[in-house]
């Protein structure tokens, strides 16, 4: 059933239906009485002339109108159509037709049997109506419903690939009665607008006006099928959806297939005529889902009042549901987001400033949505669906909950922007679910493999490690089954919050790859304090201007025996992550750069780590513009000697750094300015399903 | 992680645990006390000259002991160990080394670096000691543990394939206390026997007697593969497994990992040695499970006593679980199996002597064990696993669960003979989900494409029936997920019982494709009607023998426009399946006999159908010995003409007929002789795992 289907799951959904679409009908001849044969264009139909011949006979001739075309098999001398043709066992007629009927029974082909005197003892006769039928849909993906494209059954990945694709309508058309459009359980569709998230479907047919009596053309899915997609049908007819929105009502758009309904017969639309059909997905990809659909168009005979129809003909169509993709750093931003809370008024307005300097929008969270909860990083992930109809942006919402759990279903679905979310059976939600645990990379080529989306990067504990947290297994199941930026788990669980974005991120770049991976390094802050000490520095001190009880001298921090051990630690935990993104990223030495970053150990946390001063790599990235987290570091001649060292590592990138004060308002509680914002960023131009998977 | 992996799947079961095993290991100097650096060989050490060097360093140069490798990045023109090399931020070492040490910090490497004046500023130092590190299996599958196969971490299908292959152990080593082997949760192994279960698996290692101090040996695998595997150490170490039966006990094999345990610490065998374990299946492939499970060896760092070790080598080994394989008709039979109930002793005699005769052994199940459930064909289906190193039967047992319910479990589960089933969770089985649904092609090339095992046979609603009856989906999943012999879905809820054997059979043949494919045919049944009154045996009667309202005459079988109906409607649900299975398998009409047989539609059960006489399709095949329905057609000369037509119609092949009675005991309870018998068959010689997927 999916030959064709590249990289074929191991174990496909059951199909509940017989397989796959034939094109060579069996069909039987009666010498008693005429047989009426209603022909699908495109198949042939095999009749065994053994089978119906009259005992006595000993050889057969054929006989037919001129649409009809016919061969004998096994073949036999060139004959004419009056010439006798010995008749055995394994003699059938293979019969075909070119084009659909004008009229019912258009068509005419005879059988004539002889005995061994080369008398006739019988004569058989097929009446022949042809039909054309064809579901279609926009297999090669250019955003038109193609007629009959011979590949629609199937699907592929690859610029030489093929195959529909689906969007699953997680947006909401309502903007006041906030719930994703395929949860609108409804016998219609919900909204006209809702039109433009689905996929145009199109059922062709040429032939005579009307079917032959009691013929009739049933649509049907799998059941594990149909908790996946809906179809919904257009009483329209032959009008286009544009006009359909000025003219129409949602009623003339009726479920013909869901969950709750696996066939359903549709309209014969007679003639030379098509109708339309609009197809959403319910469901992304998941552990038990390839994401694949496939939408059957059966035409059934009838036999007699008593037993039910059989299938003749069956034409199908395969969309594949398109995958949740992220968007990293390198793309630009369309919208920053922050939350006001009673304490961070100056921290706003440093990234109002950046971000209006920058030409983004900033929306801001405010208090009686976020109820206190600053970590819009982690409660939610900006991400985008693709297709050549149609895209928008959806909200992954993280199983974390914290008091911002409402904002991405509240505020952030509407009309065109989607909204997905996977929840943990039982209570294992950690701070390893935070999304600062989740980040992607820029697209990357890796020994040839492509990446044109980059890859998911998550943070997890070491399989070795006693009492390890890791991000809970249906978020991680959801973000493997995506496929198209395929996931790289990093080692997070030495962190005390555990989050990758605490040790890495990535930044565009004018050369090489097109961005630096920063990591943070407590080797180059040990060589960088040291160059200090050596230029006459080490009694300048950290915190400068804050309580004398945290300030810190550049010696006393090279003179820290135990801080220098447990930096040590970091490093080779963050020397881990490193040796596996240059081998998952390919990347080299030079795409990576050291920012000087010390951390410090705590012990009443199982001996996991928290940043020691303002975490520099956990920044935002908009564009050429970094807000970083403002170090406090040792001044040297009035200026910090931290800042200066990332202003001259990102200026050799053309990026510029504003330092912002998370030092009370974020950095006291355990995370910087990129866990305190959110960027929705414009989706990749590339189009996933071109990606060599 | 799987790149490797030939159809990775869509969703990889969540391997949580970081990517990849590394093989560049980023590695830190220092020049305030030298380093003592565990090399594993293989591996790289990726060295930053600049993180540690002094802060007015501005050349270095390096010294090494005869065993170390090393290299400079960016390369530098040709120098001497003694030449000072100029330093630049980038400025790397990539350090490796040939073979293992003999002891601890065998091996040294020193860089010194330099100051403008080019007088030395500072000297970092590396003890190193190397040590050859792996964990192996039979990836090439020849049954032999090779050492450190290159491919041994992903698998890969065909001839030219590797990777290792585990069988699910699910035979029951005790005879008394039936119980699959793996489902014995146990700290250790349960029976010594039970070890030819298992794939050997080795840790070798070479290098000092112990590692240095705090490092360590871990074992481990992820949550999703915890459920699939156990892994059993071997406390005798170097021993074999056929010494150890004989000197062992159960206790030298403790449990190392499994559903429990998911990462263990294995001792470090020490200098040139090697310690085996033993690793058993727990699940077969299905639905949520690719087959696929990984085992992880890690060698631990230990930083400090407040702080994890950190992994610094991971090696690994990747195997996939036997998938559970039908035997075809065409395959030699070893054990043929019925039951015996209180009205069937002339039916249980027939079948002995044509078991008897055909050389094979019967197997009664008596009515204690049956309790009068006759269906055996139904209850159970006998199957094998196969690796390179052990193969046994495994019965699939239905979820009909008649009478006969406990056969599998309770007579055939044992030493080498496995046991598995699938339950639906709701209640959801009927006629459907017997095994007389489900069947087995011989070998057959469809398109180029080979099935060397044949492909499974189930039967199907339409998707468009109403009332339709299904295969339930528990079953199909795993029938799906064996991958191997993939499926094909016939149409079979036309009949009453709804079984594709009782239009559908294969025989060997040896011309052709080695096999015919026997299709029940009321198109053949009428015209040998029809030729036997045109030879004047119009009054011939069916049944002849049995009471008189039971007999009906040729001509009466003619003249019944009612059962011709009926019987057009039959042939054309037998034409659609003749036309997906000439598809399917690549058949042609050569490769079909038709076989005489009428059937009637029951009003009473939704106008479905039974046999109208005996269903010779319905027939058990012992290689050349067929076990037939006996028809009781209409005779000519005294014989049976449905007999005699058989009979030409097999013996052109080579086959001989056995017509059993079954009529009061089989027939008239909707089931004819394949309904009540089963064959245990040699396995194909063919091994799987050659097949390319």
């Amino acid at each position: 059933m999916f030959e064709q289907v590249e990289a074929a799951p191991p174990a496909p959904s059951v199909k509940d239906s017989p397989a796959g679409t034939e094109h060579h009908r069996t069909c039987r001849l009666d010498i008693n009485k005429p047989q009426h044969v209603l022909y699908v264009v495109g198949t042939s139909l095999d009749v065994s002339i053994y089978r119906s011949a009259p005992p006595s006979s000993k050889s057969f001739s054929v006989k037919c109108t001129p649409q009809v075309k016919y061969s004998i098999s096994p073949p036999t001398p060139e004959t004419s159509h009056q010439s006798q043709i010995p008749l055995n066992r394994n003699t059938s007629l293979l019969i075909s037709m070119d084009r659909a009927s004008e009229f019912e029974n258009e068509s005419k082909l005879s059988v004539r049997y002889y005995n061994e005197d080369r008398y006739a003892v019988g004569l058989a006769v097929l009446h022949l109506t042809a039909v054309e039928i064809s579901l279609d849909v926009d297999a090669d993906r250019d955003g038109i419903v193609e007629e009959n494209n011979p590949n629609k059954g199937s699907w592929k990945w690859g610029p030489s690939g093929y195959g529909a694709i689906l969007l699953v309508n997680c947006d909401s058309e309502s903007k006041f009665c906030k719930n994703e459009d395929y949860n609108s359980k409804q016998e219609f569709i919900f909204n006209l607008s809702d039109l433009k998230d689905m996929s145009p479907m199109k059922l062709r047919t040429r032939g005579p006006s009307r079917l032959p009596k009691g013929y009739k053309l049933m649509m049907h899915i799998c059941l594990g099928d149909s908790e996946k997609i809906r179809v919904f049908g257009s009483k329209s007819g032959n009008k286009q959806v544009n006009n359909a929105e000025n003219s129409s009502s949602v009623k003339d758009y009726p479920v013909v297939l869901g969950p709750e309904v696996l066939s359903q017969e549709v309209p014969y639309p007679g003639g030379n005529a098509e109708m339309d059909f609009h197809v959403e997905g319910l469901d992304f990809p998941d552990k038990d889902f390839d994401g694949l659909v496939t939408i059957n168009l059966s035409l059934l005979k009838p036999i007699s009042d008593a037993v039910p129809e059989t299938p003749i003909f069956t034409d199908k169509v395969m969309f594949r549901v398109a995958p949740w993709i992220m968007t990293p750093n390198t793309l630009q931003p369309e919208e920053v987001f922050v939350c006001r809370t009673s304490d961070n008024q100056p921290f706003l307005k440093e990234i109002k400033d950046l971000v209006t300097k920058s030409g983004y929008k900033l929306k801001i969270c405010e208090p009686f949505m976020n109820r206190g909860d600053r970590w819009i990083q982690d409660e939610l992930e900006f991400g985008f669906v693709d297709s050549p109809h149609h895209q928008f942006p959806v909200v992954l919402d993280s199983p974390r909950d914290g008091e911002l759990k409402n904002f991405p279903c509240k505020v952030l679905l509407g009309p065109d922007f989607g909204y997905v979310t996977r929840e943990p059976q039982s209570d294992e939600v950690s701070t390893m679910d935070s999304f600062g645990n989740l980040e992607v990379s820029p697209p990357v080529t890796v020994n040839g493999k492509k990446y044109p989306l980059g890859r998911i990067i998550i943070g997890v504990a070491f399989p070795t490690a006693k009492n390890g947290r890791n991000m809970t297994k249906v978020v991680q199941d959801f973000l493997w089954a995506q496929r198209v930026q395929k996931p790289i788990a990093l080692f997070s669980d030495w962190l005390v919050v555990g989050h990758v974005d605490e040790f890495m991120t990535f930044v565009p770049a004018p050369d090489r790859k097109g961005f630096r991976l920063l990591l943070a390094s407590p080797d180059a802050a040990y060589k960088l304090f040291k160059d200090l000490k050596n230029n006459g520095h080490g009694q300048a001190r950290m915190f400068d201007g804050f309580p004398k009880e945290r300030q810190i001298t550049v010696e006393e921090i090279l003179g820290d025996r135990v801080l220098l051990n447990h930096n040590n630690y970091v490093q080779s935990c963050i020397d881990w992550n490193r040796d596996v993104l240059k081998k998952e990223l390919g990347l080299d030495d030079d795409d990576i750069i050291d920012l000087p970053i010390l951390f410090k150990l705590e012990k009443k946390n199982d001996g996991r780590v928290v940043a020691f001063y303002p975490d520099m790599v956990n920044m935002i990235v908009l564009g050429k513009n970094l807000g970083i987290p403002k170090p406090f570091g040792p001044k040297v001649n009035g200026r910090c000697a931290l800042e200066t060292e990332m202003c001259s590592l990102m200026g050799g990138l053309g990026l510029n750094c504003t330092f912002i004060d998370d030092y009370y308002s974020y950095h006291k509680n355990l995370g910087e300015v990129h866990c305190g914002s959110n960027v929705r960023r414009k989706p990749f131009r590339f189009q996933w399903w071109n990606m060599e998977l």
